[in-house]
């Protein structure tokens, strides 16, 4: 990476991510003015704002244009050395065509193991380890939302404080279950979905659910090895709105009784289950808070952990980067039935991937979802990719693992959950405010800017890499260090 | 109807539909012993359950089984005289073909005007009558929904008390927005739907939006004409979690002052929009809340009112009885295509019609969505069908409306609500919780169990029509006069 080349805050700076790269982006805050001209002497043309992309050489009309070391897209018209590439000069190329890519030829050999590494967790009988201690109670149908919601703010309110070691109540509601045809090829990941959160590690093996009696998907299906945990709406012995509080109450006390008397015990880092996500993405994602988080996903990796990243939308672009990472034929293949469902279901929807990224993105400084990709996947570092899980599948194996799922922020988020992750973390360039209830969430900022003005919502700041403040290794490792698992060697 | 033939509670009694039915329900409490003997000389040969059917006559393999004066199906095997017609014996027909309906061609006269009849409601500016008083905050997208909620919370606790005059405080939070791509075709629904919400009569005109900033649906294609009722987390003047909720809960504050000065008004029925819908039906809702609400949705007609009905999956198989009654061959031909979009739908999904009825429609005694089409469309009673509306649209046309939704309870009353709805009859057999934020929902029961066991939660018992304790017209008349709307004369 050069950073061209800073030596007081506002002196003039861009960065260049590869050697064969043909533009870079501009670090400055608040952009730089025609006749900059910065320290290895190219002088803009025109305006360019913070995060947005120079011609470092005269771009001829179709030309490729490079970022990542990779083709982002192709130039409409000519573009000459010092201007502002900006969105609509840049064709978007095709997606990798998924019949030729290499599967599992450049497997990276393992790093050395990283030992002595703990945190203070829930162990559960299944052999899984949670990072809170939270009563969820489930749903088998949308129509009994409404009544828990208002038995959980009672149960907040009344019972909760009686059991000062359980973290929290959170009332997992949805839109299916009845009304739908639950049994149509797709259905498959709904209610996965819901299947694999009740089995949360969060939740200690004490999930109950509530149901209403008559709907399509029976509480059974989401918990059949448990009789005793389900509330049923309809039951014939419930006098009215009353009574089915009382019912939810009683079974959440017992519930919490239980969980209250759960100890942490400190367990090795490999019971980490970690997801990555980004979210709000501008060009410095894959400059500044997405390395360090993929070298930090290394560091996890190195200790044994299961880390998983996602978002199918922002890895299709890259995918030709990822299959040859995978450990054999066959995950390299999972990938890419993962990819191919998402093509399809484009089609089907009549959409392209031009419907990424969002207007934010683009003002942030991306020129489209192929670049947008190449940042995202840094997040998965560089070690060998173990496993591919589809939507809402529990994770099995350690190591770096694909969960399958969409880039909308709190779907994801929800999908990595009912895989079991235990703790994410969220880079982030423009700003959310994302947090989950049922798993802690780090949050990186790509920009200093972003860091210093949202402090009660950014956890570390990798923006001091863009500036030449801090490495992606320092940055990393405090990534790995977090608040509030701080592991601890 | 014909209900044979009580003289006392615990005498046998069933109830059939029409002269040429061949099958009749059973309506005592814990169904029929064999050996049962009906005022008419029918003799059970084995148990039926409450709300199931009996055979009248004896039933050869294939013949038609006909209730309503329908083919509900035809039977698998030889069905002697006085058997239960389990649903396992019916073998469901083909829906009616979409190209040889008639259109419009034997449309109802008017019924006389009913005149005279006021309720008390907040006129709007445009013209629209509400039901409530509400302060509500939509969002542009997902993105956002925690930190509403959590502004929500503190709204309620802290400023709503000082403004008594208004009812509530309802967040309108959804999946969309972003990360889908939202210029997809049927991307139209969901935005046409939060675009309707936003203008619904019970929000005066006085909704706000909470945005992030970097998402695809930008608030302005919410609120096109209110620039000042924004606020975008990603606002660079927020310092942190704390400014977002404080300058959401200054801009709420200004528009509950602006609803707090609002006046109840006596206004005509004709201001009135009621949707009507069905949930957790059993073989009862056809013949006691379905048709009681036909008869209160001709009276509501009569009256000038907007009345809409609902639930395309459960229309689909009784649009022969809809299309003839279309006010003109445009609006069957506009009801033709809203069932034509169901069809494709399903074949999209790889899923056929038969996932409806639910396991409670089915022990309330419905063997296929053919019969639950057949009692759920008696809630449109006998009126001229004078429009259709799409997902979402909102309702211009008075007169008996039908507003294309999904059957699943909330969907269906969200959409209704987009649609302009301000008060809804529900009607329930198996029995829901059910309700609505942002509009009054009366409950009315198909069962005298029902009704006396859910004593606060249902308003209106249908149940003593199959008991012969009311008529269909007296509790349509109830219905028309319900709490909390008081239609007076």
């Amino acid at each position: 990476m050069t950073v061209h080349q800073r030596t007081r805050t506002d002196d003039p700076h861009y960065i260049r991510l590869h050697e064969s790269d043909n533009v870079a982006i501009v670090v400055n805050s608040f952009g730089l003015p025609p006749g900059t001209q910065f320290s290895d002497g190219l002088v803009l043309k025109e305006f360019v704002p913070q995060g947005h992309k120079v011609a470092l050489t005269d771009l001829a009309d179709g030309a490729p244009i490079r970022r990542y070391g990779e083709v982002i897209g192709y130039a409409i018209g000519d573009i000459p050395q010092g201007s502002w590439v900006e969105e609509s000069k840049v064709r978007m190329p095709s997606p990798p065509a998924l019949d030729s890519l290499e599967l599992g030829t450049r497997v990276p050999a393992p790093l050395p193991p990283l030992e002595g590494y703990t945190f203070e967790g829930y162990r559960n009988p299944d052999g899984s380890v949670g990072t809170k201690n939270i009563l969820a109670i489930s749903t088998s149908v949308q129509c009994v939302a409404g009544t828990l919601d208002f038995a959980v703010r009672r149960i907040k309110e009344e019972l909760l404080p009686k059991y000062p070691n359980v973290d929290d109540v959170v009332p997992l509601t949805h839109a299916c279950g009845c009304g739908v045809a639950i049994n149509a090829p797709q259905a498959v990941i709904p209610i996965r979905t819901l299947q694999s959160l009740a089995r949360h590690p969060n939740f200690g093996g004490e999930v109950m659910i509530v149901g209403l009696g008559c709907e399509k998907l029976q509480p059974e299906r989401l918990l059949p090895d448990d009789k005793q945990g389900v509330v049923r709406l309809q039951d014939d012995s419930f006098h009215g709105f009353g009574d089915m509080i009382e019912a939810i109450m009683e079974m959440a006390e017992a519930r919490l009784k239980v969980l209250h008397a759960r100890k942490r015990e400190t367990v090795p880092a490999s019971e980490l289950v970690i997801g990555l996500q980004c979210g709000g993405s501008d060009a410095f994602s894959g400059v500044t808070a997405n390395p360090a988080l993929g070298f930090a996903a290394d560091l996890l990796v190195r200790a044994g952990a299961t880390v998983m990243f996602s978002e199918v939308t922002e890895v299709r672009d890259a995918i030709h980067l990822l299959t040859p990472r995978a450990v054999n034929e066959d995950v390299a293949r999972a990938l890419v039935r993962e990819m191919a469902w998402y093509d399809d279901y484009l089609a089907q929807g009549q959409a392209d991937r031009s419907a990424n990224p969002s207007p934010g993105n683009k003002k942030g400084g991306l020129a489209n979802v192929v670049e947008k990709a190449l940042g995202s996947v840094a997040k998965s570092g560089s070690s060998a990719i173990s496993g591919v899980l589809a939507p809402g599948e529990r994770v099995k194996e350690r190591g770096l693992i694909f969960a399958a799922t969409p880039a909308s922020d709190f779907v994801c988020g929800t999908l990595q959950l009912a895989s079991g992750m235990t703790l994410q973390v969220f880079t982030t360039g423009r700003g959310t405010p994302y947090g989950l209830s049922a798993a802690p969430v780090i949050k990186v900022a790509t920009r200093t800017e972003l860091a210093e003005r949202w402090r009660d919502l950014i956890d570390v700041n990798a923006g001091r890499i863009a500036t030449g403040d801090a490495t992606i290794e320092e940055v990393g490792w405090e990534i790995f260090h977090p608040n509030p698992i701080r592991l601890s060697a």
